[in-house]
């Protein structure tokens, strides 16, 4: 297989690596250009531009995943149905006339899941399963993306079954900036407290309800038995907590895979062990090894 | 006994009646005079401006409720634990040198609640279930009082045993207007819309936790499965239902009382009867009878 430039565009930012023939990262760009920053037409030059630093722009196989696939991007790529797996991935590819100064440019679909008549989307997250799949050798598990909308996705057979998203970071930030709790907590986050943040998972359990909870950030400090510098510790574990709390988990299941920045993976992690479950991280590495193995998909 | 200006004093606004000796209101008053407008040392003269048109301001008796009593407020009365009743709130009454202009005058204690080593608290909720008991005859009962932090109250024996505290309304506006929800709804309310309504209520049961389902929000709008103008009604559903599923709620208990203004307790009492509670509400009269009934028990 030749080389691959992977592309991973969401709404924020723009990442392109170039990968060697066997998945391995040669070089590396990233930028603030995500596709909210880039104009109808202008996604091919962004792109050009983007790689100037990687290899010669023409001649590559271009491969995208994120937001770039959405109706906001540069091309839609229809969600595909759940369950999905590489080769259903593969067929679904929205192929970019991206114009002679690129190569052949392709860009992942996003997939749906529908679950008592409620449907659920990701785009980007199915990249990162299929890498950590090929990255750990598995072809079954649960799998879980921490971040403003996190995703849980469990995976039989190679293929993703299905998933679910909960609005996990983003109520942290509503809570944290907007809500009554931001008044009596410091302006920047600090270090995690763990011990609060733990604390934080604990209430979490046991009241059933963020609404609840979370209204105890309030009290506790009312009362002195937080120092408002712990508090966002407290919250970051309320939320987690609350998301953990929701999952059908079962100390008696094999590893949850947690995939994404340590900072966050790890909040999870300690949550995850504390419950009894073991736990396995995987870093960035998951998108460029998730577009590579799509990619080969079509070589072979 | 004698004429009572009861007073609801809270963060935002400034509600005062003169009740007769029967609690009957014989005229009312309303600012937004909130305890934030309010500087150090002015709270008598904003009160006597206040009532200015309702009676005569000296002589009387100034019974007042609500975060006046707080550490913003005129005078801090600290929180009364539960259990409580009529004869532990009279006793706990913080009295205010209010001069020559008023008469005497005292704030009603607000109530704490400890429960799993979590403390919570309410401030004029608790004379809203005192005088719901009095206009109702109660002297047991789950009580609901809706709002930005929705209050949930046990009585027993005439005394309030225990409450919980949702941050439900606020939840609300958060998601309302600062989330990525926001971004598909119409700028106002709307009207409601029963039926989206009531569907939001039954996906919270549905989805375990508000994390997950106010993603639906989200989908249901990408899929055209519900026009922009219901969504704030599903939301509301989203965040009421979520309030509900958290409840240790059995359709054989006894009637559950909603206390507020009809437009919010409405709401709760749709929900209530789906799933099959029986449901009784009670007014902002409420208010105005737990002060007077509160002044009683200090004639008796």
């Amino acid at each position: 297989m030749k080389q691959l430039i992977a592309v991973d565009w969401g709404t924020s930012s723009l990442r392109a690596a170039l990968l060697d023939g066997q998945g391995r990262v040669l070089a590396e760009h990233s930028s603030a250009r995500g596709i909210l920053t880039v104009a109808p037409g202008e996604f091919a030059p962004v792109l050009v531009a983007a790689c100037a630093d990687l290899a010669r722009p023409a001649g590559h196989f271009y491969l995208l995943s994120g937001m770039v696939g959405s109706r906001q991007g540069w091309k839609e790529a229809p969600y595909c149905p759940c369950p999905a797996g590489f080769a259903a991935i593969s067929a679904r590819l929205a192929w970019v006339e991206a114009g002679a100064q690129l190569g052949r440019c392709a860009i992942v679909p996003g997939l749906s899941h529908e679950h008592l008549g409620v449907p659920d989307v990701m785009r980007g997250e199915e990249t990162q399963v299929l890498g950590a799949l090929d990255l750990l050798g598995l072809d079954e598990g649960l799998f879980v993306l921490p971040g403003t909308h996190s995703k849980w996705v469990r995976v039989r057979a190679g293929r993703i079954e299905g998933f679910s998203t909960f609005m996990t970071g983003e109520f942290y930030a509503l809570l944290r900036k907007h809500s009554i709790l931001a008044r009596t907590m410091p302006a920047e986050d600090g270090a995690l407290d763990e011990q609060a943040f733990k604390q934080g998972v604990a209430r979490a359990w046991q009241a059933g309800s963020l609404l609840h909870s979370a209204f105890s950030a309030r009290t506790l400090s009312l009362f002195e038995r937080l120092p408002a510098a712990a508090l966002p510790s407290y919250l970051s574990g309320l939320v987690i907590g609350e998301e953990l709390r929701s999952q059908q988990l079962d100390a008696a299941q094999g590893p949850v895979v947690v995939i994404g920045a340590p900072e966050l993976t790890r909040r999870y992690e300690f949550a995850l062990r504390d419950f009894g479950l073991t736990v396995r991280c995987v870093g960035a590495e998951a998108t460029w090894r998730g577009l590579w193995a799509i990619a080969q998909t079509l070589e072979s």
